[in-house]
């Protein structure tokens, strides 16, 4: 990557500047095609730079952190923590005391529906979420739920596949106690209006969970704008290694919250029958914590904030308008949620069905031409079910697409359902 | 490494045959000395196949495992199955679907707490640990103790620094629900009869959950002759990577508690407002998993079991009768736990204190010096209470150290302790 004085101009080709970071996008695939990987949404291909820091770190530097005495364990709990101040300016935290490292962002919303759900909801509090959440948004606050009594109620979607913020004002009441959202929808691409519902929630007494795990990848990120009072994301969405996450909280709530898990690292002072837990973020983090893991997202970050997440938006948008040309050609395709006419800031992404065709066929046909697309319910069942539909096809991309693999998935994609019709 | 005909010998010298393996070890210190790392209890090193199926893994197969379509998520979701597979021949349990892969050691033991623990303990039913246990042993039962109202009890040590088992034998009882036990000391060093306990807490009606995060490094651990119910460890330990760990227990134990972590993968069937769970082990393993850490985790067990763990164990053997041998001839020098004459099997490890003198200044200088060792409480304070001591310090070898390394190490800490008499 050399980012030099294209800065000017509305939309840089991102792809032709970062391509070469990233050698499985120069993998063939089985047959010999080039492969043409568009499943970003389920997990981002990670660059060089990344690999090279965890090589470093694993050769140079790996110790446990945080338990002192000798210089490499030193150097690895500078490596770590270097990487929490990069996380808390990746989405304009205030202090790095509010990242906690999680394994994923999955941990880290059940972390808060154990430590500040357990603690604060009785029976008949409510919990608001909306149909199109990931299984990781729904399944934490079923389980609160079944422990606590509280109720989760489900905001619905307006014609557009967007949102809908009227029925989400006739939900929220002073019964509810938290709204927990997804930013930007990994099906329907929409991106929800995050800053405008917080102080809907704060009005009505309630706390804001924002789910990140879409958005931070794609666009500028930045919780003090946003109002929440949580935010979650994940590192392998990010460019950076599997087995990392992060919970954002302000320093008061996470004060005030429980321990989730216990163990060494999290704790002050350990009596055999009780404990004095450790500062933040530390309370929260039980046990050796991923090290190599948050030194390679730090990587990652830097990478991200190098290009500029307002340049990868910007081409990112120029990639999804043409997605969404191509894919309206052909016939028969229904994709899921807004255009980009009806939401200009939507996600670089097509979730659609074909009528009459299955998900998995063409998902498995466009996989033998290379193309590395996702089928199914792409963990939101509830979300396919309020559609009458067993499944979707998704097309998911970053900055690393190109408009030439674009058109070859689109060319592809029209003689695959030529193929699937004409032999079914 | 290279493994020939050696294996007839009782001792194979496996640091000549591992060294050239794990790049830090030759790496030099500050100050330009050679390091010598003795703080592999912290932390193991990693050998380079681990850092190359990493980089392999990122280069060539990333993507998000279990939800098909394409052939990078096939091949990711082969190799993480296929470690799941290697962590349960290592430990010869019966079944991979017996293996959750955890973030560490520490999150498995508050998977059983949060669990097992919150649904089967009630008021007045016990849980006994020991006063040498780690806090990750200790701390997530008494967060089960304040949520359930179980009590905790604690079985002490003999003179020797080993585990009281007549103690154990008077604390255990039909309110006994469950015995939990370190099986390798980290700081005592000694090694527990966990078979022989597993049958007296059984006979009690209680389940067996064993700590081997210190033990499946040196020696051969078998699931079915320990009769234990619920096993965890750690890769960080084990020469793989950090962010991943595991808990083993019996298939009809693990069907029958529920899930801990939800959102994606623990899943089957996801509605508004309930879930149907995903068959063992996927039922405890929420959203995107540490695939990559899992891979090199799975290649790291490959490299220790073609080392062959008898082997390991032996060889380690030579190296504490040798530290043990110079520590002794120091003057001040009190070793924590027994020694290799009162127990062969134990640990190679000293922790140990020195009259008048601080373990962190005694680690600190040793540090100038390039020799890594540790110092502090060592994630046990309760055991170091119970010798009325505020730290000590900590030499803990692994099968790559070297006779030399443990020369030059007595020569250096007695150097230390001369130069800290000196100036105190």
């Amino acid at each position: 990557m050399s980012v030099g004085s294209e800065q000017s101009q509305i939309s840089v080709n991102l792809a032709d500047l970062t391509r070469r970071d990233f050698p499985l996008l120069a993998e063939k695939a089985c047959l010999g095609e080039q492969l043409i990987y568009m499943d970003h949404a389920a997990t981002s291909q990670k660059p060089r730079q990344v690999l090279e820091a965890l090589q470093h770190y694993y050769d140079h530097d790996n110790a446990n952190v945080h338990r002192g005495a000798h210089q490499l364990s030193a150097r690895a709990t500078e490596g770590f923590e270097a990487a929490r101040q990069k996380v808390a300016d990746f989405i304009a935290a205030a202090s790095p005391r509010e990242i906690v490292f999680t394994r994923n962002a999955t941990e880290a919303i059940n972390l808060v529906a154990r430590s500040w759900g357990d603690a604060n909801l009785r029976e008949g509090d409510e919990v608001l979420v909306s149909v199109m959440e990931h299984h990781s948004n729904l399944v934490p606050w079923q389980l609160l739920a079944s422990r606590t009594g509280c109720v989760l109620r489900h905001v619905g979607l307006t014609e557009t596949g967007e949102l809908d913020c009227d029925d989400l004002r006739n939900k929220i009441s002073d019964r509810t106690r938290l709204l927990s959202l997804v930013q930007l929808s990994n099906v329907l691409g929409c991106l929800n209006p995050i800053a405008e519902l917080t102080e809907l929630a704060h009005r009505a007494g309630a706390l804001c969970l924002v789910d990140a795990s879409q958005s931070l990848p794609h666009l500028p990120v930045n919780v003090a704008e946003l109002g929440c009072d949580f935010l979650v994301g994940s590192s392998h969405k990010l460019c950076g290694p599997t087995g990392m996450g992060f919970l954002w909280s302000r320093e008061q709530l996470l004060e005030a919250m429980p321990p989730f898990l216990g163990g060494g690292e999290m704790i002050q002072d350990v009596y055999l029958d009780q404990s004095i837990w450790a500062d933040l973020p530390y309370k929260f983090e039980a046990g050796t914590p991923a090290i190599g893991e948050a030194i390679g997202f730090g990587v990652a970050l830097d990478y991200l904030q190098q290009l500029g997440l307002d340049r990868i938006h910007s081409w990112e948008k120029q990639l999804t308008a043409q997605l969404f040309d191509r894919l309206q050609a052909i016939d028969g395709v229904r994709i899921l949620g807004p255009t980009p006419e009806q939401q200009p800031e939507r996600a670089c992404l097509a979730a659609f069905t074909v009528d009459g065709l299955h998900a998995n066929d063409i998902g498995a046909l466009l996989d033998t031409e290379g193309i590395c697309i996702r089928s199914g319910h792409h963990c939101t069942q509830p979300l396919h079910r309020h559609y009458k539909i067993p499944g979707s096809a998704r097309a998911s991309l970053s900055f690393t697409n190109t408009p030439d693999e674009i058109d070859c998935f689109a060319e592809k994609l029209r003689s695959t359902i030529c193929f699937l019709r004409e032999n079914s």
